[in-house]
């Protein structure tokens, strides 16, 4: 087939309203040829919507997706206990085979929760290539960088190992993949290495993604040693590109807000993760008001514990309220509007709104449950209600990936089953 | 058929452990017989259970169930405009058979989310109680009384309808049907009635149920009139009573926490309520540490915007983490007690674990799902990663509620097609 209609449903619009509308799919360029009434005759195939809300693909921020392998391992901690007790040294065990199955998982659960794009930082990417390849996702793939706490020569490595992943694979599986240099945070790179390949990675042409101002914990050492706060010490180290996203951004100041407002820099805010943690809450009210882009990530499943991003809607939405003392704060259309293209925007990816010319990555969410009745308005259903369960199709650069939540481009029983096993033996070793 | 062997699963333990086990359950008493291993054979019918986790139903501990008609009705305003612009008005028009609707509405999401019991206030307490009835959910129902802004025969009419209510159906359904006397809460019901009515209450023998300590701005008045905190204030007039329990509990200093534990007074925590409105962070480690009785509620569908416990869990097990800044508070074994014998409990029902001679109220939750793999830990699953479509089969009272996802006792179409219309009508009164 060439061309495939999604009929009947209903579709948020890139202005965030909602109108009955049906999708036309051209699948070979995997772009949308139109969304109008009466296009149930126009496709070769149909999908069918009816009784259903069509959103864009939903993009998933700030991901570390393979860390899949390690939900539910080490829950309830403080954060440094956390990394240092349970999560790094389960990492130091993770094999290139680890994080295959663990990108799988995750990726599988992605498709499953309406997900078609994440930005992912981690170690192994080609692994995570090959899996968004066969997936058939969209992804700004980064190999983090961390240069504390080890002797120059790893130091360099791990940086320049960043810059010839991002170098490699930027465009690859048709383009459905794109790169990033990826620091790891503000205090886990030396200055001295950030001055060496923040300009190499801008010669390359490709944003850098990093975690910035998640505790408070972190802010003091860079006013301390930098004599400003993080942002501005970022923008002396030229990170702060209108092309360049960071993690997080809980801990900002009005000066901060002010600075990624003028740079264009995005922000991903992570509320389960800041929740879990106990890092604190992100002033998303305040940033979406000075105009930065904001867009919605999961972090990885160990500070979640899901991927599912309509649970990232529904937290930012609720926590938007708390952080602002206002119930009006985050209001469901800013929080449909961060879940697609906010975030699709922040990672500079051409999706995230359903229009003509755009890429075809969409997702159906069946309305006609319990939980999704009566159907005041379907915005507010999207950002409070609805759960990746509600999810019935998703379709990425024009080609289905689940069609009545059978997923089409994953084996769905067996990579749980090599997950299951994959993580037994990860936690025997990381334990033996 | 006389009993029940759901077989094959993981079961929560009273003691908060997983293990592997059966539960033979004795159909005409609705009672456990037992929890073992090897219960397969025991049964006259079994319910499958494996690759699932047995717990125990969850405990809705504050709900205004009818108002599932009015989720996604109004969302994002302030607190005080919110109630008066768009909710009592909306509430002024709800007939009988609209809250007969809402509650069909609602008890059928519970089900199907694993909720087996719920306390309630509301107005048309009958139709609710109908609804209970018919569906086989267990429920302490209460009729909600408010004094302020109305004449005083109003005013009594409204307290003795309560009181009336609480006697006629106290011990209905066989028992399933419990009651309360239920006062808004300390602003909403003059202090005269509360001398007069809570005296009357307890010479009924029902448990006192009400809000309390739910925004700041309802702390000050009390101080002012009464000279003491809410909590204080809520002592002397006889609502501190270790059969009591209360809503919210978010502003509550540690006096007031002091006198919750010494009176065994109950705190149902509504964390998704409390962060739509931007009420506020309830202090639920420090309640927990004091000894008081903690419970999870979803209070009602408007600001939740869903009823399924275990968004509330995982919302407690977040939210009680950043009101503690501590990413140890609140882990996830003492957000799977409060979503079931916490709220037990408080509600003075005999529900909430599963062990030898406990009514058989029990959820089965699916965990062969990629966002349940791998299964590290399955208390942490139940607290921050299952969702409500995960829940395979509810029983209540020994009695198969929902198997394999269909729901036997509620008409799943017919609910919501009433619901949607009901839900129209509503709109259009109000609004017309
Ligand atoms: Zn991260
Ligand atoms: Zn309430």
């Amino acid at each position: 087939m060439t061309t495939l209609s999604v009929t009947g449903g209903h579709v948020l619009l890139p202005d965030l309203t909602v109108t009955r509308a049906d999708v036309l799919v051209d699948q070979p360029t995997g772009e949308i040829l139109e969304v109008s009434p009466d296009l149930a005759g126009e496709g070769d195939e149909t999908l069918d919507a009816s009784g259903g809300l069509v959103t864009p693909g939903f993009v998933n921020g700030h991901c570390h997706v393979a860390m899949t392998l390690l939900r539910g391992y080490a829950d309830d901690k403080p954060l440094e206990d956390w990394l240092q007790e349970d999560i790094w040294p389960a990492e130091g065990e993770l094999t290139a085979e680890d994080v295959r199955i663990g990108a799988e998982l995750g990726v599988l659960e992605m498709i499953k929760s309406g997900t078609t794009a994440f930005a992912d930082m981690y170690f192994h990417v080609p692994e995570i290539a090959a899996v968004v390849e066969e997936a058939g996702v969209r992804a700004r793939l980064g190999r983090g960088v961390v240069t504390v706490a080890k002797d120059e020569d790893a130091a360099h490595e791990d940086a320049e190992a960043s810059l010839e992943v991002a170098a490699e694979y930027d465009g690859a599986a048709d383009g459905r993949i794109s790169t990033a240099f990826m620091p790891h945070s503000l205090t886990t790179v030396g200055e001295s290495y950030l001055d060496e390949y923040v300009p190499q990675a801008r010669e390359l042409g490709v944003p850098i993604h990093y975690h910035a101002n998640e505790t408070a914990g972190e802010v003091t050492p860079i006013v301390d040693d930098h004599g400003v706060r993080p942002l501005a010490y970022a923008a002396e180290k030229g990170l702060l590109e209108s092309e360049d996203f960071l993690a997080h951004g809980v801990h900002v100041d009005d000066e901060e807000i002010e600075l990624l407002a003028e740079a264009g820099t995005s922000v991903i805010h992570c509320p389960a993760s800041n929740m879990k943690l106990a890092s604190g809450m992100a002033p998303v009210q305040r940033l979406l008001e000075a105009g930065v882009t904001v867009g919605l990530g999961t972090d990885g499943a160990a500070s979640n514990n899901d991927l599912s991003m309509l649970d990232e809607a529904r937290d930012a939405a609720m926590l938007g309220k708390l952080a602002a003392a206002d119930a009006s704060a985050v209001p469901a259309d800013a929080v449909a509007e961060m879940l697609t293209a906010g975030s699709a925007d922040a990672l500079g990816l051409e999706t995230g709104r359903l229009e003509a010319g755009a890429p075809a990555d969409l997702a159906v969410i069946d309305l006609e449950s319990p939980h999704l009745t009566p159907r005041h308005d379907l915005v507010s259903h999207l950002a409070y209600a609805a759960a990746a369960a509600d999810v019935r199709h998703t379709v990425c650069d024009g080609q289905l990936l689940m069609r009545d939540r059978d997923v089409l481009t994953v084996e769905e029983a067996a990579v749980q089953d090599r997950a299951l096993e994959a993580a037994e033996a990860l936690a025997a070793r990381v334990d033996g």
